[in-house]
């Protein structure tokens, strides 16, 4: 029986055409690392099962992680988020690192998903980190990067970044709420899917942990305020909170107009201790978040070495796409070539080759063509490569050493030696 | 317990400087790439273990694959080579891919290998292939092409590219020495390893083989000749046999001191079917081959389509960064940054920050300081991240909306404006 040729459930071939694109986003997202002084790291697809289990959500490691035992009884996953990793590294070289560092990574990453609309079982995510370094300005540095990566795809106006601050919501929920750590976690996973559930199932949700005979209504009326006060007056009410912390932040920030404060915001559970932040689409057409990150102060702790607090975000590739595609402003495949060279038959491939090779020591691109003979065909190769120009080696014209430039775009032809062509161009 | 910091065995951390190496050598594959105008494709790290269960060579099925059973009980594997996907992947688009397709890329794959001197568990390999066109063109590109990649890292003249032919190999066996396809195999696979043989070893394998009463005598001699005998003279002897193939390609190349006839160079036993070669440090310094490939015939005949022949080669990472280090040709880890912004206080960022942006904006890479205060902290930080100018927003000469440029080579300093420092620099 035939092989399928369809490519493993949640993955993607990426043929030329969507290469071309995919290597455009990458390489926009080096240009801005570069400019923001971000260095570039990469670790091994393998890692040991034991960095997963040990420190990644429950869900992702019963659900959603690939892993299997080597030939050696060695348990080990693809991993499926690049934090594990980076903690690993920074781990095994904290005493020849010196913080702050700037890292950044373009990672393939396995999850074990359904299908669906902005999610794959393999995709690249960009990983920004700092390491070290004076939080606040660390905080807002991580922040004005998220922004920078959407500026050079011309569109920093197009997203909104909403965030919040943990130990906000910690101090609030303790401090205000007056609720025991279990029920501020489950508050804090309802607000966290406020926006995926229905107005009942929120408030139900809500009222049940908030129900305490009298204080229920008070509380569901704090919880009201939380939700929906503003920054600056939060701030007011609440002065030696951290929410001081996160206002600092925000007025720092070049472009206040792409932030917004947003209490709900929560970013996963056990993981972050200080700012957290997502980024949409302000259009509010995909309602899934481009990006998000946030802070915390115990990287390495797992790796028995002392703390080292950072802030970074992820920002799939999947997600990405569609929010720049629904914006047109995906970058565009252009194949781009500068010479196409025909051959009237196999026997002038040295001489054209060697001429070919003239020009790409001076930088250019040259095909050469694979079949010989036919000119018209070679023509239409010629037209398919989106060459600027095609030599067309004649075997009059060569008999006095020349050849024939051909202008692809006005159609136009020169009969010229190899050294006018040169130059000509160079 | 605290977690191992360590990578998983046989795999490598990529710590920023490192990257910068790998990104340098990957970009001289494209830049090379784009010049003899092949295009970059890409497939997913798990495919179905059907795809390699039906061709790849037994021992890397058996011994060297990682496989496993996905969630939904799917037979999976991790790539350990790219051939397999790229087959898949043209044929699942054949009806509307126009070949000659010329194609490259850069996956990373896995083997469980005992890690040695040019041998990982994960490596990256630059994988090229020209399928369809003229195949005594396409063998002359292919083979130019590998020339060029040494080129780009100015050695070109320090590889050796030694070419064979499996058609000739199957011609000489059979016609001359009047071997069956059995004895052809094992007669092939001793010749293969010849170089990794002691000469008793070689000559005691291969009596064993001839041995065949009266004849073993002469054909001795004639396998030796096989061995011995110059590509001219061997053309000459038999000229309507495979080899007038091979000296027909031979003879376009531009560069014939970079390559060489060798009747012993196989690269496996049943995937090609015309031209083999591999490239060797010409040192000899480090025995492994650099890069390898050939000419097949039958790419997708196991999707059920029809035949697609084609050739190609593949380059692993490691043995060509032990070759481009041992010949102090690495590219170099070059911080590069522009500017480096000192900030007496936090306060300071915000104005900091938006002159920076300016900067980033005109294309410049600007550092900004993550801890503020002390200026000297902060110059040898400067120092560290490469830049060739500091911008230290001093607190009396900011009161004059001025700042002060060091030049970081020259310590030489200006007390300026904002607008004369763009002035300056734009």
């Amino acid at each position: 029986m035939a092989l399928s040729s369809q490519a493993y459930k949640g993955t993607r071939d990426f043929y030329p055409e969507e290469m071309s694109v995919r290597r455009q986003v990458f390489e926009k997202f080096r240009e801005i690392a570069r400019k923001f002084g971000f260095s570039e790291y990469d670790g091994p697809l393998l890692e040991s099962y034991d960095l997963y289990a040990a420190k990644s959500g429950e869900e992702l490691v019963s659900q959603q992680l690939y892993s299997f035992e080597d030939r050696g009884n060695r348990k080990v996953a693809i991993r499926p988020e690049m934090t594990p990793t980076l903690a690993r590294m920074v781990a095994a070289k904290l005493g020849e690192l010196q913080p702050p560092l700037k890292w950044f990574s373009i990672p393939n990453l396995y999850r074990y998903e359904r299908p669906q609309k902005g999610r794959l079982r393999e995709h690249w995510q960009l990983n920004v980190d700092i390491l070290g370094g004076d939080a606040e300005l660390a905080d807002s540095e991580i922040l004005e990067f998220a922004a920078g990566v959407f500026d050079s795809f011309g569109c920093g106006d197009k997203i909104r970044i909403r965030v919040n601050h943990r130990a906000w919501v910690n101090y609030y929920m303790k401090d205000v709420l007056g609720l025991d750590a279990e029920k501020s976690l489950k508050l804090s996973k309802i607000l966290d899917a406020k926006e995926k559930t229905t107005e009942e199932v929120f408030t139900s949700g809500v009222l049940e942990i908030l129900e305490e005979g009298d204080m229920a209504k008070p509380k569901a009326s704090l919880l009201k305020e939380y939700i929906d006060t503003p920054l600056v007056e939060m701030h007011k009410k609440y002065p030696n909170s951290p929410i001081a912390e996160l206002s600092k932040v925000l007025e720092t920030l070049g472009r206040p107009e792409l932030f917004e404060y947003d209490p709900i915001i929560m970013r996963g559970l056990d993981y972050y201790t200080g700012i957290v932040f997502e980024g949409f689409d302000r259009s509010g057409s995909n309602r899934r978040a481009i990006f998000g990150g946030g802070r915390y102060d115990n990287l390495i702790a797992l790796f028995g070495k002392q703390e080292l607090s950072g802030i970074g975000f992820g920002m799939g590739d999947v997600v990405l796409m569609d929010f720049l595609s629904e914006n047109q402003l995906l970058p565009k495949n252009q194949p781009k070539c500068d010479f196409f060279v025909s051959l009237p038959s196999n026997d002038f491939w040295k001489d054209a080759s060697a001429f070919a090779k003239v020009l790409r020591d001076r930088n250019f691109s040259v095909q050469m063509s694979l079949k010989s003979g036919n000119f018209k065909q070679q023509l239409k190769a010629a037209d398919r490569s989106g060459a600027s120009f095609s030599l067309l080696f004649g075997e009059d014209e060569w008999k006095e050493s020349k050849v024939i430039l051909r202008n692809m775009k006005t159609s136009s032809q020169e009969v010229l030696s190899l050294e006018e062509i040169s130059k000509k161009v160079f």
